[in-house]
Protein backbone atom coordinates (compact mmCIF):
# COMPACT_ATOMS: atom_id res chain seq x y z
CA UNK A 1 0.00 0.00 0.00
CA UNK A 2 2.99 2.59 0.91
CA UNK A 3 6.49 2.53 0.10
CA UNK A 4 7.80 4.13 3.87
CA UNK A 5 5.29 5.08 6.61
CA UNK A 6 6.58 7.60 9.11
CA UNK A 7 5.11 7.42 12.64
CA UNK A 8 5.82 10.45 14.85
CA UNK A 9 5.05 8.99 18.10
CA UNK A 10 4.76 5.51 19.29
CA UNK A 11 2.48 5.75 22.25
CA UNK A 12 0.00 3.48 22.83
CA UNK A 13 -1.78 4.39 19.63
CA UNK A 14 1.22 4.70 17.55
CA UNK A 15 2.90 1.54 18.42
CA UNK A 16 -0.42 0.09 17.60
CA UNK A 17 -0.79 1.55 14.38
CA UNK A 18 3.03 0.18 13.58
CA UNK A 19 2.49 -3.24 14.65
CA UNK A 20 -1.11 -3.32 12.55
CA UNK A 21 0.89 -1.73 9.39
CA UNK A 22 3.31 -4.63 10.10
CA UNK A 23 0.68 -7.47 10.15
CA UNK A 24 -1.44 -6.69 7.41
CA UNK A 25 1.58 -5.52 5.47
CA UNK A 26 0.65 -2.17 4.82
CA UNK A 27 3.78 -0.83 4.46
CA UNK A 28 7.35 -2.37 2.62
CA UNK A 29 9.15 -0.02 5.82
CA UNK A 30 7.66 1.69 8.82
CA UNK A 31 9.76 4.27 10.87
CA UNK A 32 9.53 6.32 13.92
CA UNK A 33 10.35 9.10 16.01
CA UNK A 34 10.28 9.51 19.47
CA UNK A 35 11.56 12.29 21.71
CA UNK A 36 13.10 10.07 24.23
CA UNK A 37 16.40 7.41 23.20
CA UNK A 38 15.01 5.34 25.25
CA UNK A 39 11.78 4.84 23.51
CA UNK A 40 13.46 4.60 20.50
CA UNK A 41 15.44 1.73 21.14
CA UNK A 42 12.64 -0.36 22.56
CA UNK A 43 10.63 -0.27 19.33
CA UNK A 44 13.33 -1.41 17.60
CA UNK A 45 13.55 -3.99 20.15
CA UNK A 46 10.10 -4.88 20.16
CA UNK A 47 10.14 -5.40 16.39
CA UNK A 48 7.66 -2.71 16.68
CA UNK A 49 9.49 -0.41 13.44
CA UNK A 50 12.39 -0.87 11.22
CA UNK A 51 14.02 2.22 12.19
CA UNK A 52 13.06 4.81 14.72
CA UNK A 53 15.69 7.99 15.59
CA UNK A 54 15.03 11.23 17.69
CA UNK A 55 15.61 13.57 14.54
CA UNK A 56 11.93 13.88 12.93
CA UNK A 57 13.40 15.16 9.60
CA UNK A 58 15.64 12.47 8.97
CA UNK A 59 12.42 9.86 9.82
CA UNK A 60 10.01 11.63 7.46
CA UNK A 61 12.29 11.74 4.60
CA UNK A 62 10.62 9.90 1.27
CA UNK A 63 7.81 8.90 3.61
CA UNK A 64 4.27 8.53 1.07
CA UNK A 65 2.55 8.55 5.15
CA UNK A 66 3.26 10.46 7.55
CA UNK A 67 1.37 10.21 10.62
CA UNK A 68 1.59 12.04 13.92
CA UNK A 69 0.57 10.35 16.94
CA UNK A 70 1.59 12.83 19.42
CA UNK A 71 -0.25 14.66 22.38
CA UNK A 72 -1.94 17.78 20.27
CA UNK A 73 0.58 20.68 21.76
CA UNK A 74 3.31 19.31 20.11
CA UNK A 75 1.92 19.69 16.61
CA UNK A 76 3.51 22.98 16.12
CA UNK A 77 6.62 22.06 16.84
CA UNK A 78 6.33 18.79 15.01
CA UNK A 79 5.19 20.27 11.58
CA UNK A 80 7.91 23.20 11.76
CA UNK A 81 10.64 20.48 11.82
CA UNK A 82 9.02 18.66 9.35
CA UNK A 83 7.83 20.57 6.85
CA UNK A 84 10.23 20.96 4.39
CA UNK A 85 11.13 17.75 4.58
CA UNK A 86 7.95 15.72 3.50
CA UNK A 87 8.12 13.84 0.30
CA UNK A 88 6.35 15.95 -2.42
CA UNK A 89 2.61 14.38 -2.70
CA UNK A 90 3.12 12.58 0.70
CA UNK A 91 -0.07 12.10 2.67
CA UNK A 92 0.16 13.63 5.82
CA UNK A 93 -2.21 12.41 8.91
CA UNK A 94 -2.29 12.08 12.47
CA UNK A 95 -4.68 10.14 15.43
CA UNK A 96 -5.51 13.19 17.28
CA UNK A 97 -9.25 13.77 19.16
CA UNK A 98 -9.39 17.67 18.59
CA UNK A 99 -9.65 18.53 14.89
CA UNK A 100 -11.19 22.12 14.15
CA UNK A 101 -8.38 24.24 16.01
CA UNK A 102 -5.10 21.97 14.47
CA UNK A 103 -6.71 21.57 11.08
CA UNK A 104 -5.59 25.17 10.15
CA UNK A 105 -2.96 25.70 12.24
CA UNK A 106 -1.58 22.84 10.30
CA UNK A 107 -2.68 23.85 6.81
CA UNK A 108 -0.76 27.10 7.15
CA UNK A 109 2.15 25.19 7.52
CA UNK A 110 2.47 22.79 5.01
CA UNK A 111 3.60 22.83 1.08
CA UNK A 112 0.89 22.49 -1.41
CA UNK A 113 1.05 19.37 -2.68
CA UNK A 114 0.72 17.71 0.76
CA UNK A 115 -2.52 16.20 1.49
CA UNK A 116 -3.58 17.23 4.89
CA UNK A 117 -5.87 14.58 6.35
CA UNK A 118 -6.64 14.04 9.83
CA UNK A 119 -8.19 10.85 11.27
CA UNK A 120 -9.60 10.26 14.39
CA UNK A 121 -9.44 6.30 15.06
CA UNK A 122 -12.31 6.24 18.30
CA UNK A 123 -10.01 3.27 20.23
CA UNK A 124 -8.07 3.45 23.06
CA UNK A 125 -7.15 2.21 26.55
CA UNK A 126 -6.27 3.30 29.65
CA UNK A 127 -2.55 2.16 29.32
CA UNK A 128 -0.08 4.75 27.84
CA UNK A 129 3.59 4.03 25.93
CA UNK A 130 4.67 1.65 23.09
CA UNK A 131 4.17 -1.41 25.05
CA UNK A 132 0.74 -1.18 25.69
CA UNK A 133 -0.08 -1.03 22.41
CA UNK A 134 -1.34 -3.95 19.90
CA UNK A 135 -2.63 -4.35 16.22
CA UNK A 136 -6.06 -5.17 17.09
CA UNK A 137 -6.93 -2.04 18.69
CA UNK A 138 -8.80 -0.43 15.87
CA UNK A 139 -10.57 -3.56 14.91
CA UNK A 140 -14.30 -2.90 14.64
CA UNK A 141 -13.53 0.56 15.61
CA UNK A 142 -15.00 3.99 13.79
CA UNK A 143 -12.04 6.17 12.68
CA UNK A 144 -13.09 9.81 11.54
CA UNK A 145 -11.35 11.67 8.60
CA UNK A 146 -12.18 15.53 8.32
CA UNK A 147 -10.14 15.95 5.26
CA UNK A 148 -8.57 19.68 4.86
CA UNK A 149 -8.82 21.63 1.65
CA UNK A 150 -5.54 20.53 0.99
CA UNK A 151 -6.22 17.04 0.57
CA UNK A 152 -6.51 15.07 -2.72
CA UNK A 153 -9.26 12.94 -3.42
CA UNK A 154 -7.82 9.82 -4.16
CA UNK A 155 -5.39 10.16 -1.19
CA UNK A 156 -8.54 10.57 1.37
CA UNK A 157 -9.51 7.05 -0.68
CA UNK A 158 -6.35 5.61 -0.15
CA UNK A 159 -6.10 6.71 3.65
CA UNK A 160 -10.02 5.24 3.84
CA UNK A 161 -8.78 2.01 2.70
CA UNK A 162 -5.27 1.80 4.86
CA UNK A 163 -7.70 2.41 8.21
CA UNK A 164 -10.10 -0.45 6.58
CA UNK A 165 -6.99 -2.51 6.38
CA UNK A 166 -6.19 -2.18 10.20
CA UNK A 167 -9.84 -3.39 10.59
CA UNK A 168 -11.60 0.07 11.32
CA UNK A 169 -14.92 1.55 9.67
CA UNK A 170 -14.43 5.04 8.32
CA UNK A 171 -16.85 7.77 8.49
CA UNK A 172 -15.75 11.43 6.81
CA UNK A 173 -17.13 14.62 8.27
CA UNK A 174 -16.48 18.10 9.58
CA UNK A 175 -13.97 19.15 11.87
CA UNK A 176 -16.30 21.18 13.43
CA UNK A 177 -18.93 18.59 13.43
CA UNK A 178 -16.48 16.30 14.83
CA UNK A 179 -15.43 18.13 17.72
CA UNK A 180 -19.03 18.64 18.98
CA UNK A 181 -20.12 15.06 18.80
CA UNK A 182 -16.71 13.86 20.02
CA UNK A 183 -17.32 15.93 22.99
CA UNK A 184 -19.89 14.26 23.41
CA UNK A 185 -19.02 10.47 23.07
CA UNK A 186 -15.86 11.01 24.86
CA UNK A 187 -14.50 14.25 25.82
CA UNK A 188 -16.97 14.67 28.59
CA UNK A 189 -17.27 11.33 29.54
CA UNK A 190 -13.40 11.57 30.36
CA UNK A 191 -13.32 14.22 32.35
CA UNK A 192 -16.17 13.19 34.31
CA UNK A 193 -14.29 10.33 35.41
CA UNK A 194 -11.62 12.61 36.30
CA UNK A 195 -13.51 14.84 38.18
CA UNK A 196 -15.55 12.06 40.24
CA UNK A 197 -12.12 9.96 40.94
CA UNK A 198 -10.51 13.97 41.76
CA UNK A 199 -13.85 14.98 44.24
CA UNK A 200 -13.35 11.42 45.92
CA UNK A 201 -9.53 11.59 46.49
CA UNK A 202 -10.53 15.31 47.94
CA UNK A 203 -12.65 14.11 50.52
CA UNK A 204 -11.62 10.55 51.31
CA UNK A 205 -8.83 11.63 54.16
CA UNK A 206 -9.30 9.00 56.50
CA UNK A 207 -11.51 6.87 54.42
CA UNK A 208 -8.57 6.26 51.62
CA UNK A 209 -8.97 2.51 52.33
CA UNK A 210 -12.31 2.20 52.41
CA UNK A 211 -12.75 4.22 49.15
CA UNK A 212 -10.44 1.35 47.59
CA UNK A 213 -12.04 -1.66 49.56
CA UNK A 214 -15.43 -0.74 48.25
CA UNK A 215 -14.87 0.89 44.60
CA UNK A 216 -16.69 -2.29 43.09
CA UNK A 217 -19.89 -0.52 44.11
CA UNK A 218 -19.63 1.50 41.14
CA UNK A 219 -16.46 3.92 41.50
CA UNK A 220 -13.48 1.20 39.77
CA UNK A 221 -15.17 2.04 36.03
CA UNK A 222 -14.37 5.30 36.52
CA UNK A 223 -10.87 5.08 37.79
CA UNK A 224 -9.90 3.03 34.66
CA UNK A 225 -11.13 6.28 32.43
CA UNK A 226 -9.29 8.50 34.80
CA UNK A 227 -6.15 6.93 34.22
CA UNK A 228 -5.87 7.68 31.26
CA UNK A 229 -2.81 9.70 29.62
CA UNK A 230 -2.78 12.63 31.79
CA UNK A 231 -1.05 14.77 29.09
CA UNK A 232 -3.07 13.60 26.32
CA UNK A 233 -6.26 14.59 27.58
CA UNK A 234 -5.18 17.51 29.29
CA UNK A 235 -4.42 19.08 25.57
CA UNK A 236 -7.88 17.49 24.04
CA UNK A 237 -9.96 19.80 26.56
CA UNK A 238 -7.96 22.63 26.11
CA UNK A 239 -8.23 21.99 22.21
CA UNK A 240 -11.99 21.94 22.27
CA UNK A 241 -12.48 24.14 25.21
CA UNK A 242 -15.50 25.76 23.50
CA UNK A 243 -17.21 22.35 23.37
CA UNK A 244 -16.50 21.22 26.56
CA UNK A 245 -17.24 24.09 28.62
CA UNK A 246 -20.86 24.25 27.28
CA UNK A 247 -21.36 20.63 27.94
CA UNK A 248 -20.12 20.51 31.59
CA UNK A 249 -22.71 23.67 31.57
CA UNK A 250 -25.34 21.45 30.23
CA UNK A 251 -24.19 18.56 32.18
CA UNK A 252 -24.53 20.98 35.72
CA UNK A 253 -27.61 21.97 34.80
CA UNK A 254 -28.94 18.45 34.56
CA UNK A 255 -27.54 17.11 37.68
CA UNK A 256 -29.09 20.37 39.98
CA UNK A 257 -32.55 19.30 38.51
CA UNK A 258 -32.03 15.45 39.34
CA UNK A 259 -30.29 16.79 43.09
CA UNK A 260 -34.27 19.07 43.24
CA UNK A 261 -35.57 15.94 42.51
CA UNK A 262 -34.20 13.67 44.97
CA UNK A 263 -34.35 16.43 47.34
CA UNK A 264 -38.54 16.60 47.06
CA UNK A 265 -38.45 13.04 46.39
CA UNK A 266 -39.89 12.89 43.51
CA UNK A 267 -40.06 9.01 42.40
CA UNK A 268 -41.45 9.58 39.30
CA UNK A 269 -39.52 12.08 37.44
CA UNK A 270 -36.24 10.03 38.91
CA UNK A 271 -37.74 7.09 37.77
CA UNK A 272 -38.34 8.26 34.29
CA UNK A 273 -34.67 9.70 33.58
CA UNK A 274 -33.15 5.63 34.95
CA UNK A 275 -35.60 3.74 32.16
CA UNK A 276 -34.94 6.42 29.66
CA UNK A 277 -31.06 6.18 30.37
CA UNK A 278 -31.19 2.55 30.17
CA UNK A 279 -32.52 1.75 27.09
CA UNK A 280 -29.08 3.40 25.15
CA UNK A 281 -26.75 0.47 26.62
CA UNK A 282 -28.62 -2.16 24.13
CA UNK A 283 -28.43 0.42 21.30
CA UNK A 284 -24.27 0.51 21.52
CA UNK A 285 -24.35 -3.37 22.26
CA UNK A 286 -26.60 -3.57 19.08
CA UNK A 287 -24.06 -1.69 17.01
CA UNK A 288 -21.09 -3.98 18.22
CA UNK A 289 -19.40 -0.87 19.82
CA UNK A 290 -19.64 -2.62 23.31
CA UNK A 291 -19.48 -6.21 24.44
CA UNK A 292 -23.18 -7.50 25.60
CA UNK A 293 -21.95 -9.38 28.80
CA UNK A 294 -22.55 -8.05 32.14
CA UNK A 295 -19.59 -5.89 34.09
CA UNK A 296 -17.83 -5.94 30.84
CA UNK A 297 -17.29 -9.74 31.32
CA UNK A 298 -15.04 -9.30 34.57
CA UNK A 299 -15.35 -11.56 37.00
CA UNK B 1 -25.63 -23.68 58.38
CA UNK B 2 -29.23 -23.07 58.61
CA UNK B 3 -32.60 -25.09 58.67
CA UNK B 4 -34.42 -22.77 56.16
CA UNK B 5 -33.76 -19.42 54.57
CA UNK B 6 -35.82 -17.61 53.30
CA UNK B 7 -35.67 -14.95 50.34
CA UNK B 8 -37.87 -12.13 49.74
CA UNK B 9 -37.15 -10.78 46.43
CA UNK B 10 -35.64 -12.76 43.90
CA UNK B 11 -34.03 -10.60 41.44
CA UNK B 12 -30.10 -10.12 40.60
CA UNK B 13 -28.79 -10.17 44.38
CA UNK B 14 -31.65 -12.51 45.55
CA UNK B 15 -31.52 -14.81 43.13
CA UNK B 16 -27.72 -14.68 43.17
CA UNK B 17 -27.78 -15.72 46.83
CA UNK B 18 -30.41 -18.34 46.77
CA UNK B 19 -28.04 -20.07 44.01
CA UNK B 20 -25.16 -19.43 46.20
CA UNK B 21 -26.59 -20.91 49.27
CA UNK B 22 -27.32 -23.90 47.15
CA UNK B 23 -24.25 -24.60 45.95
CA UNK B 24 -22.55 -24.02 48.94
CA UNK B 25 -24.88 -26.32 51.06
CA UNK B 26 -25.88 -23.65 53.87
CA UNK B 27 -29.12 -24.36 53.65
CA UNK B 28 -31.28 -27.35 53.82
CA UNK B 29 -34.31 -25.51 52.48
CA UNK B 30 -34.40 -22.13 50.24
CA UNK B 31 -37.48 -20.73 49.96
CA UNK B 32 -38.48 -16.96 48.11
CA UNK B 33 -41.47 -14.92 48.01
CA UNK B 34 -42.37 -12.94 45.78
CA UNK B 35 -44.51 -10.72 44.36
CA UNK B 36 -44.94 -11.78 40.94
CA UNK B 37 -46.55 -15.26 40.22
CA UNK B 38 -44.57 -15.52 37.04
CA UNK B 39 -41.11 -14.78 39.29
CA UNK B 40 -42.87 -17.35 41.42
CA UNK B 41 -43.21 -19.98 38.68
CA UNK B 42 -39.57 -18.92 37.31
CA UNK B 43 -37.39 -19.61 40.56
CA UNK B 44 -38.72 -22.69 41.11
CA UNK B 45 -38.67 -23.41 37.23
CA UNK B 46 -34.81 -22.66 37.28
CA UNK B 47 -34.37 -24.73 40.28
CA UNK B 48 -32.91 -21.34 42.74
CA UNK B 49 -35.31 -22.12 45.37
CA UNK B 50 -37.52 -25.01 46.43
CA UNK B 51 -40.61 -23.19 46.93
CA UNK B 52 -41.83 -19.98 46.39
CA UNK B 53 -44.96 -18.25 47.03
CA UNK B 54 -46.38 -14.47 46.82
CA UNK B 55 -47.60 -15.26 50.60
CA UNK B 56 -44.96 -13.91 52.26
CA UNK B 57 -46.04 -14.94 55.74
CA UNK B 58 -46.15 -18.12 54.72
CA UNK B 59 -42.79 -18.21 53.33
CA UNK B 60 -41.45 -16.67 56.38
CA UNK B 61 -42.53 -19.08 58.95
CA UNK B 62 -39.92 -21.27 60.36
CA UNK B 63 -37.15 -19.65 58.69
CA UNK B 64 -33.87 -18.94 60.51
CA UNK B 65 -32.65 -16.46 58.18
CA UNK B 66 -34.97 -14.40 56.26
CA UNK B 67 -33.18 -11.66 53.78
CA UNK B 68 -35.06 -8.56 52.47
CA UNK B 69 -33.57 -8.54 48.56
CA UNK B 70 -35.97 -5.96 47.54
CA UNK B 71 -36.24 -2.31 46.58
CA UNK B 72 -35.38 0.20 49.38
CA UNK B 73 -38.68 2.03 49.20
CA UNK B 74 -41.19 -2.00 49.91
CA UNK B 75 -39.00 -2.65 53.06
CA UNK B 76 -42.53 -0.82 55.04
CA UNK B 77 -44.59 -3.30 53.54
CA UNK B 78 -42.63 -6.22 53.75
CA UNK B 79 -41.97 -5.73 57.45
CA UNK B 80 -45.59 -4.96 58.28
CA UNK B 81 -46.57 -8.48 56.49
CA UNK B 82 -43.95 -10.52 58.12
CA UNK B 83 -43.15 -9.10 61.29
CA UNK B 84 -45.65 -11.33 63.14
CA UNK B 85 -45.30 -14.57 61.27
CA UNK B 86 -40.95 -14.47 62.33
CA UNK B 87 -39.51 -17.75 63.78
CA UNK B 88 -38.64 -17.16 67.93
CA UNK B 89 -34.77 -15.74 67.82
CA UNK B 90 -34.85 -15.93 64.10
CA UNK B 91 -31.87 -13.73 61.77
CA UNK B 92 -33.18 -10.75 60.11
CA UNK B 93 -31.04 -9.23 57.02
CA UNK B 94 -31.13 -7.39 53.79
CA UNK B 95 -28.94 -6.92 51.19
CA UNK B 96 -29.83 -3.01 50.42
CA UNK B 97 -27.73 -0.10 49.84
CA UNK B 98 -28.75 2.59 52.65
CA UNK B 99 -28.58 1.43 55.93
CA UNK B 100 -29.26 4.47 58.61
CA UNK B 101 -32.86 5.26 57.75
CA UNK B 102 -33.73 2.22 57.32
CA UNK B 103 -32.39 0.70 60.53
CA UNK B 104 -34.42 1.91 62.72
CA UNK B 105 -37.27 2.12 61.07
CA UNK B 106 -37.46 -1.92 60.89
CA UNK B 107 -36.07 -1.87 64.40
CA UNK B 108 -39.29 0.04 65.51
CA UNK B 109 -41.36 -2.59 64.09
CA UNK B 110 -39.69 -6.35 65.17
CA UNK B 111 -40.37 -8.50 68.23
CA UNK B 112 -37.62 -8.09 70.56
CA UNK B 113 -36.37 -11.49 70.04
CA UNK B 114 -35.25 -10.91 66.29
CA UNK B 115 -31.64 -10.28 65.39
CA UNK B 116 -31.84 -7.92 62.66
CA UNK B 117 -28.04 -7.51 60.88
CA UNK B 118 -28.47 -5.08 57.89
CA UNK B 119 -26.18 -6.28 55.11
CA UNK B 120 -24.84 -4.77 52.38
CA UNK B 121 -22.96 -7.50 49.78
CA UNK B 122 -20.77 -4.54 47.41
CA UNK B 123 -21.70 -6.67 44.32
CA UNK B 124 -23.94 -6.39 41.31
CA UNK B 125 -24.43 -6.07 37.37
CA UNK B 126 -26.40 -4.29 35.77
CA UNK B 127 -28.54 -6.31 34.80
CA UNK B 128 -31.99 -7.14 36.96
CA UNK B 129 -34.05 -9.46 37.48
CA UNK B 130 -33.41 -13.84 38.57
CA UNK B 131 -32.32 -15.06 35.24
CA UNK B 132 -29.34 -12.52 35.69
CA UNK B 133 -28.10 -14.18 38.80
CA UNK B 134 -25.44 -16.15 39.28
CA UNK B 135 -23.56 -18.01 42.30
CA UNK B 136 -20.36 -16.56 42.46
CA UNK B 137 -21.74 -12.78 42.51
CA UNK B 138 -20.22 -12.30 45.96
CA UNK B 139 -16.90 -14.14 45.56
CA UNK B 140 -14.15 -11.43 46.65
CA UNK B 141 -16.45 -8.75 47.38
CA UNK B 142 -17.05 -6.83 50.35
CA UNK B 143 -19.87 -7.41 52.18
CA UNK B 144 -20.21 -4.13 55.09
CA UNK B 145 -22.74 -5.21 57.99
CA UNK B 146 -24.46 -2.39 59.97
CA UNK B 147 -26.30 -4.66 63.29
CA UNK B 148 -28.80 -3.06 65.00
CA UNK B 149 -28.58 -2.51 68.78
CA UNK B 150 -31.47 -5.90 68.80
CA UNK B 151 -28.50 -7.78 66.95
CA UNK B 152 -27.57 -10.79 69.25
CA UNK B 153 -23.61 -11.45 69.21
CA UNK B 154 -23.56 -15.29 68.39
CA UNK B 155 -25.91 -14.16 65.18
CA UNK B 156 -23.69 -11.17 63.70
CA UNK B 157 -20.88 -14.09 64.25
CA UNK B 158 -22.95 -16.51 62.39
CA UNK B 159 -24.06 -13.98 59.48
CA UNK B 160 -20.90 -13.00 59.08
CA UNK B 161 -19.64 -16.93 58.37
CA UNK B 162 -22.24 -17.18 56.05
CA UNK B 163 -21.35 -13.93 54.16
CA UNK B 164 -17.81 -15.69 54.00
CA UNK B 165 -18.81 -19.09 52.89
CA UNK B 166 -20.96 -17.56 49.40
CA UNK B 167 -17.42 -15.84 48.84
CA UNK B 168 -17.64 -12.00 50.58
CA UNK B 169 -14.96 -10.69 52.85
CA UNK B 170 -16.89 -9.34 55.76
CA UNK B 171 -16.53 -5.81 57.49
CA UNK B 172 -18.89 -4.63 60.26
CA UNK B 173 -19.56 -0.58 60.35
CA UNK B 174 -22.10 1.81 62.00
CA UNK B 175 -24.92 2.60 59.55
CA UNK B 176 -24.29 6.14 59.38
CA UNK B 177 -20.88 5.43 58.21
CA UNK B 178 -21.43 3.09 55.47
CA UNK B 179 -24.06 5.64 54.11
CA UNK B 180 -21.42 7.82 53.82
CA UNK B 181 -18.47 5.75 52.74
CA UNK B 182 -20.91 4.18 49.54
CA UNK B 183 -22.16 7.22 48.96
CA UNK B 184 -18.81 8.36 47.53
CA UNK B 185 -17.55 4.72 46.18
CA UNK B 186 -21.29 3.76 44.68
CA UNK B 187 -24.29 5.87 45.00
CA UNK B 188 -22.30 9.45 43.37
CA UNK B 189 -20.94 7.53 40.42
CA UNK B 190 -24.25 6.03 39.41
CA UNK B 191 -26.15 9.28 39.77
CA UNK B 192 -22.77 10.92 37.35
CA UNK B 193 -23.64 7.83 34.93
CA UNK B 194 -27.28 8.47 34.87
CA UNK B 195 -26.83 12.32 34.18
CA UNK B 196 -24.26 11.76 31.70
CA UNK B 197 -26.35 9.49 30.16
CA UNK B 198 -29.37 11.73 30.21
CA UNK B 199 -27.56 14.66 29.24
CA UNK B 200 -26.07 12.69 25.94
CA UNK B 201 -30.29 11.74 25.39
CA UNK B 202 -31.19 15.19 25.93
CA UNK B 203 -28.81 16.97 23.39
CA UNK B 204 -27.96 14.17 21.24
CA UNK B 205 -31.40 15.32 18.63
CA UNK B 206 -30.18 14.89 15.08
CA UNK B 207 -27.09 13.14 16.27
CA UNK B 208 -28.44 10.09 17.82
CA UNK B 209 -26.77 7.43 15.72
CA UNK B 210 -23.60 9.26 15.95
CA UNK B 211 -23.77 9.21 19.88
CA UNK B 212 -24.33 5.32 19.62
CA UNK B 213 -21.80 4.87 17.22
CA UNK B 214 -18.96 6.82 18.37
CA UNK B 215 -19.30 6.00 22.10
CA UNK B 216 -16.32 3.69 22.65
CA UNK B 217 -14.85 6.62 22.88
CA UNK B 218 -15.62 6.93 27.35
CA UNK B 219 -19.17 7.07 27.11
CA UNK B 220 -19.74 3.62 26.42
CA UNK B 221 -18.43 2.56 29.87
CA UNK B 222 -21.21 4.84 31.61
CA UNK B 223 -23.82 3.49 29.63
CA UNK B 224 -23.21 -0.04 31.35
CA UNK B 225 -23.78 1.74 35.23
CA UNK B 226 -26.87 3.77 33.69
CA UNK B 227 -28.50 0.26 33.22
CA UNK B 228 -29.27 -0.38 36.41
CA UNK B 229 -32.19 -1.15 37.65
CA UNK B 230 -34.28 1.64 37.66
CA UNK B 231 -36.25 1.38 41.00
CA UNK B 232 -33.56 -0.07 43.31
CA UNK B 233 -31.41 3.00 42.42
CA UNK B 234 -34.31 5.90 42.55
CA UNK B 235 -34.64 4.38 46.23
CA UNK B 236 -31.15 4.30 47.36
CA UNK B 237 -30.76 8.26 46.28
CA UNK B 238 -34.14 9.32 48.01
CA UNK B 239 -33.10 7.29 51.05
CA UNK B 240 -29.35 8.23 51.26
CA UNK B 241 -30.25 12.16 50.21
CA UNK B 242 -28.08 14.16 52.69
CA UNK B 243 -24.83 12.38 51.55
CA UNK B 244 -26.04 12.49 47.92
CA UNK B 245 -26.83 16.04 48.34
CA UNK B 246 -23.67 17.18 49.52
CA UNK B 247 -21.36 15.02 47.40
CA UNK B 248 -23.32 16.49 44.27
CA UNK B 249 -22.26 19.62 45.57
CA UNK B 250 -18.59 18.93 45.95
CA UNK B 251 -18.63 17.66 42.30
CA UNK B 252 -19.97 20.45 40.85
CA UNK B 253 -17.25 22.52 42.73
CA UNK B 254 -14.60 20.72 41.57
CA UNK B 255 -16.04 20.49 38.41
CA UNK B 256 -16.29 24.26 38.18
CA UNK B 257 -12.81 24.32 39.11
CA UNK B 258 -11.88 22.30 36.38
CA UNK B 259 -14.22 24.23 33.67
CA UNK B 260 -11.95 26.89 34.90
CA UNK B 261 -8.62 26.03 34.57
CA UNK B 262 -9.39 24.43 31.18
CA UNK B 263 -10.64 28.11 29.97
CA UNK B 264 -8.00 29.25 30.98
CA UNK B 265 -5.33 26.64 29.34
CA UNK B 266 -4.08 26.25 33.01
CA UNK B 267 -1.83 23.44 31.66
CA UNK B 268 -0.32 22.80 34.81
CA UNK B 269 -3.18 22.34 37.19
CA UNK B 270 -5.13 20.11 35.05
CA UNK B 271 -2.06 18.37 34.46
CA UNK B 272 -1.49 17.62 38.32
CA UNK B 273 -5.32 16.26 38.45
CA UNK B 274 -5.15 13.87 36.20
CA UNK B 275 -1.88 12.70 37.70
CA UNK B 276 -3.47 12.26 40.74
CA UNK B 277 -6.20 10.53 39.87
CA UNK B 278 -4.34 7.88 37.41
CA UNK B 279 -3.19 6.60 40.90
CA UNK B 280 -5.59 5.20 42.42
CA UNK B 281 -6.63 2.51 39.77
CA UNK B 282 -3.90 0.92 40.86
CA UNK B 283 -4.67 0.62 44.29
CA UNK B 284 -7.84 -0.59 43.51
CA UNK B 285 -6.48 -3.65 41.13
CA UNK B 286 -3.85 -4.77 44.36
CA UNK B 287 -6.75 -4.52 46.26
CA UNK B 288 -8.52 -7.46 44.01
CA UNK B 289 -11.02 -5.01 43.02
CA UNK B 290 -10.94 -5.05 39.70
CA UNK B 291 -8.97 -6.95 36.88
CA UNK B 292 -5.60 -5.54 35.61
CA UNK B 293 -6.42 -6.01 31.72
CA UNK B 294 -6.70 -2.83 30.03
CA UNK B 295 -10.38 -1.70 28.80
CA UNK B 296 -12.01 -4.42 31.53
CA UNK B 297 -10.33 -6.96 29.12
CA UNK B 298 -13.21 -6.05 26.39
CA UNK B 299 -12.20 -7.07 22.69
Amino acid sequence: MFKKVCIIGCGLIGSSLARAIKRNHLASKVVSSNRSNEVNKKVIKLNIVDESNSDTRKMVIDSDLVIIATPLSSYKEVILKIKDYLKENAILTDVGSVKENIIYSVERNLPKNISWIPSHPIAGTEESGPEAGFSELFANRWCILTPSTKAKKKDINLLKKFWEKVGSKVDIMEAKKHDYILSITSHIPHLIAYNIVNTTLNIQDENKSAVVKYSAGGLRDFTRIAASNPIMWRDIFIQNKKNTSKMIDKFIENLEDLKKAIENEDEKKIEKIFIKTKKIRKDIIKAGQDIEKPNFGRK
